[in-house]
């Protein structure tokens, strides 16, 4: 199943799509799709309800689609889970996931515009695979499934202003990370059904139609069911976080491509998880006013 | 007034105190004291509630104080923003301020236990003056006043497993800092009127009684009127976010205390802020599944 929201911004509403292209109307079961369904069993409900023929067919052409979750509980990242971006940015590949959090509000839809803030210098996209979380994990040991605590996946653009990230916050990454509107997600939620192995996955960007990364998620460090479990040793994961799980090389940070501007236009694939493309704009009160 | 939540965790109601010391439901205003509620003007509801007297009077002996705000909608954390601390920990003060997240379901009550957690060698207590937004904070300018945008201020510890924090996790911050009760919050929610002089605050932490941290909020680098600005020009600060606005010299990073181990109590004070009491437990399973 796809899960989706569809509508303008804010006021979203809850579709599934099944494998064969049918879409339904999920708001019997749910106003919103955010942690506090994910925690209630949604995406099990969700399938019952398909099922059993509980859902009305819906018809979503021509709306604008939102992000998949309305707002994750908190949105983790993985730094440098690639070698070969580890490589490009100037670090050796780490001996264990490198943890960082982006602000929550940074989510936006797949088609959303991105906006460059004020005073940027060195705006970056990374395209990602987000792991979103559906059952509390918690210090999960050798005989846990880690992957039974993934909710679904979701293509996720992990922009970053290199010049906040790095030089503006002592060498703490959050700063360039947290931007409004610094993370396009989407469009589906895709339930782990559908993505038998997340570790065999392309992962593509293009900037302007041209090609920027081109990897494969069999190239992950760290892959999802490692990070799960190494991070529930450390805090607690819970229904509807998000974990976007780092990029593969090819982003402007490696000096071989140009930084994005105004004008510029991103767009992000992953294989089974969809395509977003996002228009970069300059930062300015209109666009501000008209959110 | 000062904002509070009393009852078992997850079933908390909110009270309005105030300065006179008379307590009041704060249910008929809303179910809880969150982002919703404060986005919605809660703040200024309750004072108009209280006033025209539409408030029953509540007693509260006896009970649970748990956090003051639910769940912030996202925990900001600003490091090394006292000298003597950025010294105590081997650095030179920061030329801007330093962010860096902890997760959001890390907050607990003010006299809710903090559990070690597993693996952990150096885990710490900081005690920290933490600013409650209250309104949307974006871009703000020279003529704003950056104040404006707080609903209250609350006594926070800003609990840290050094070795997680340090050496886990490539330099970056958060592996340490959001482990499972890792912030104890509260016990109030205090609106700016009681406290109209956030920077002259003592505040001051203890571990089994002996004294560790005393310092006063004249000390911080960049004051919270500066930091809700500079903040704003990097992200969007919302209604509901949470702010721990660093913590001064005297913790055991420092080498001249014992971390905390199991058995020990930490307690915390600032001046109008209220105290807390915190009692190190280690992680158990029994313990778990008990909350």
């Amino acid at each position: 199943m796809r899960l989706l929201r569809v509508g303008r911004p804010g006021q979203e509403r809850p579709v599934v799509r099944t494998p064969e292209g049918g879409c339904f109307d999920l708001s019997p079961l749910t106003d919103d799709i955010g942690p506090a369904f994910l925690a209630a069993d949604g995406i099990a409900r969700t399938a019952d309800a398909l099922a059993a023929g509980d859902l009305p067919a819906t018809g979503i052409s021509g709306e604008r689609i939102g992000a998949p979750v309305a707002r994750p509980g908190a949105l983790l990242c993985v730094g440098q889970n690639y070698a070969a971006h580890a490589a490009e940015s100037g670090s050796a590949p780490p001996a264990e996931p490198i943890l960082f959090y982006k602000g929550p509000s940074t989510v936006v839809g797949p088609t959303d515009e991105i906006r460059i803030p004020r005073g940027a210098r060195r705006t970056d996209w990374e395209v990602e695979l987000a792991v979103v979380i559906g059952r509390t994990a918690r210090y999960l040991g050798p005989d846990d499934d880690p992957l039974d605590h993934v909710a679904g996946y979701a293509l996720s653009d992990d922009v970053s202003e290199r010049a906040f990230q790095l030089e503006r916050s002592g060498g703490q990454w959050s700063k360039g990370k947290s931007c409004e509107t610094f993370n396009p997600l989407g469009p589906w939620l895709v339930t782990p059904d559908e993505i038998p192995d997340p570790q065999n996955l392309t992962l593509r960007s293009w900037v302007n139609g041209e090609a920027r990364q081109d990897s494969t998620t069999a190239d992950m460090i760290f892959p999802v069911a490692e990070l799960i479990r190494h991070l529930s040793q450390f805090l607690t994961l819970e229904p509807g976080d998000i974990i976007n799980t780092g990029t593969p090389e090819g982003v402007a940070l490696s000096g071989r491509f140009p930084y994005l501007s105004e004008g510029d236009t991103v767009e992000l694939e992953i294989e089974g998880l969809g395509r977003q493309r996002s228009r970069c704009v300059a930062w300015n009160e209109e666009v501000a006013a008209a959110k």
